[in-house]
């Protein structure tokens, strides 16, 4: 039985509401072209400053899938 | 007079709804034995993936206490 | 023409609300003083532990903001 | 349903034989006395010299498991 | 004469008998499609327990290759 | 309106005139393909020895672009 | 024969006198009920200010002890 | 009621007596015009060398105080 | 006799030109208003990507001085 | 009595056959010209990668000995 | 056949013309008496201020050469 | 004129009576051989443990010297 791999990418997943609201539009995005998803890891948190306010919440992830298929290895997210 | 000794434990939290939910859960938890909890550092943010979206937060902490006494040394949150 | 230069200072923002409140109360502050307030890294996240509970957020981050003139080299946030 | 809390405590495995042994031996004297061990991660791999070959290999581990109940939260691998 | 670019992707090798083997497997998995691959970093090394011994090695690794052509550059490994 | 999303790719530009020659060596090569690239950042700077000077400069950049279609997310630069 | 497992504890020692003092007095704390203590690491050193003054110099450490009995796994320091 | 801001500032201290002088000088440098210190952090430890020995010990230090007024936040150590 | 106390500010240098250009911008702005500045070091080498191209390269730096008087304090580049 | 000083070389292992032989190798390497050889830290794992399979296992490692005299110095192994 | 063993010394390389020449001096420096360095890797870049401009610029560099007889073992660069 | 070219060696010093005086036993050791010691930077502060107190205090240092002479390069310190 073969053994499994793992694919890691990276986003930026972007909000004006909050942490969670930038990793689930990331994770959202990713999963339209990819449906096996397994889990992420924050890199980074960071964002724009407008009119004394957080602007844009910019979160920095690693998000990791399963390799199914020769086909899947070229999914991007 | 006595110099104070603190112990620190890593601790993962989960949750559905979000990072402060996760941190919240792990240190509610750590509290039910240990009445003296003092701090707590976030040292990974990360999180598994369920159709499309984040399924458990999981926020891995440092969490610290002060020793009183010989029996806080054997508390482990 | 003369290329930019930018300034970072580091900040510790606090909240009994959550970790996007801390952000935005740093953010906040700075702001009071200086105009050009530009981008933000969040640094560490931890926080104090009161009755079981977390009692501060403490959100350390660097803010940047765009040097316009010399006076805007002695703003501090 | 309550969230999930994990432990993570840090062992050093040993072994003459080689990563994996030193791994192995680590897990297994945890497992001597916590029964939901969930998952390890490598900190640092050192090992002594002797006559000129490694003497130990020394692999340093977070072991995570699983609490359970408040009694879990003192078990320590 | 042009000077050459490389790709980095990263990837999770597994394995039940030990590390090389999951490094070995990623990478062979990465050749089915990509005939340039160079380099390889181990960036972390983790694990599942289950029955007290080591379930799989989970090694992370950066896979780098040449980038012959523009087709090159969408290749995933 | 929906928040961004960012792809981030690693990529490794060589080149034997200098560090700025390999960064934007390797930004011109993930151009031809994609034409939101956005911004860089400098993991690593390494190179070959020849002859005892400098052979290759080996600049590791992760290199951000927005993505704005499904279709740019399988974008690898 | 079987090899050795060590446990790696979290501890942070606290002085008005220095960080020598810190560290002793961390040490003979978890010496208290585990005899066989081993080596220690600093993880970081910090402190309170007071009056102008370092009020507590604060080190954090890593203790590390080996497990010579099921009853060992138990010890916290 | 708002929520606390604090300001952290990089100070290095410097001594040929050894790490706490080193320390002690810097707060009592900054603690002449800011009156409301707080925490201190110790970032790295390097010296010269002079006729064999260490000749100044150079402590980094992360310096932070609470900011009480906007004034304060123009007070820089 | 005194032992001296030096301040790090952070600043972030930028140019179309290059690294040294970005590094000597940022200095010479800092200079104009201090005298005694003494030492940098780069912590992040980015850029912006415009038209295929770096756009502005984009160095952070700590840049080092010495504290002579209670005015230098307030220095900060 | 005089305290010991020990010395750290830093030295790359190589192996078609896995972890260990490369770290063994190296050892045995230096053990040809320094007897006292104490103990290895793992800094960096990496490898090439030749027809789809590992090449050569790179195991970057910092090799300490205990200085006996002025001669071992200058041991390089 | 045996493998390969290779030797990494570090060497800080200056010069008041920027980076490339920083590196260019020090691996000169090193193939006076060393014929077959290998590579290089840049630890950290940090540099003098003189009159308002970078002095020397300061590039800390790894430069790693295989040992091909047990005479190499003690060229040090 | 040439610019200089700085060797750095790894030493780790010990004592019984605390930091500075390992620091300095390290520092007074290499300059036995070398007299152009430059700086240090501490890498790693750790020790053992005896008798329930701190037996050897063990500091890492990178130690700095001018290469002034091809004889120069071969000193270790």
């Amino acid at each position: 039985m073969a053994d499994h791999t793992y694919k890691v990418i990276e986003l930026v997943g972007t909000s004006h509401d909050g942490l969670e609201d930038a990793i689930e539009g990331a994770i959202a995005r990713a999963a339209e072209t990819i449906s096996n998803l397994d889990w992420f890891t924050v890199k980074e948190i960071r964002g724009t400053i407008q009119d004394g306010k957080p602007g844009w919440y910019q979160v920095t992830m690693n998000v990791g899938f399963r390799v199914l298929s020769a086909a899947d290895l070229h999914k991007e997210g």
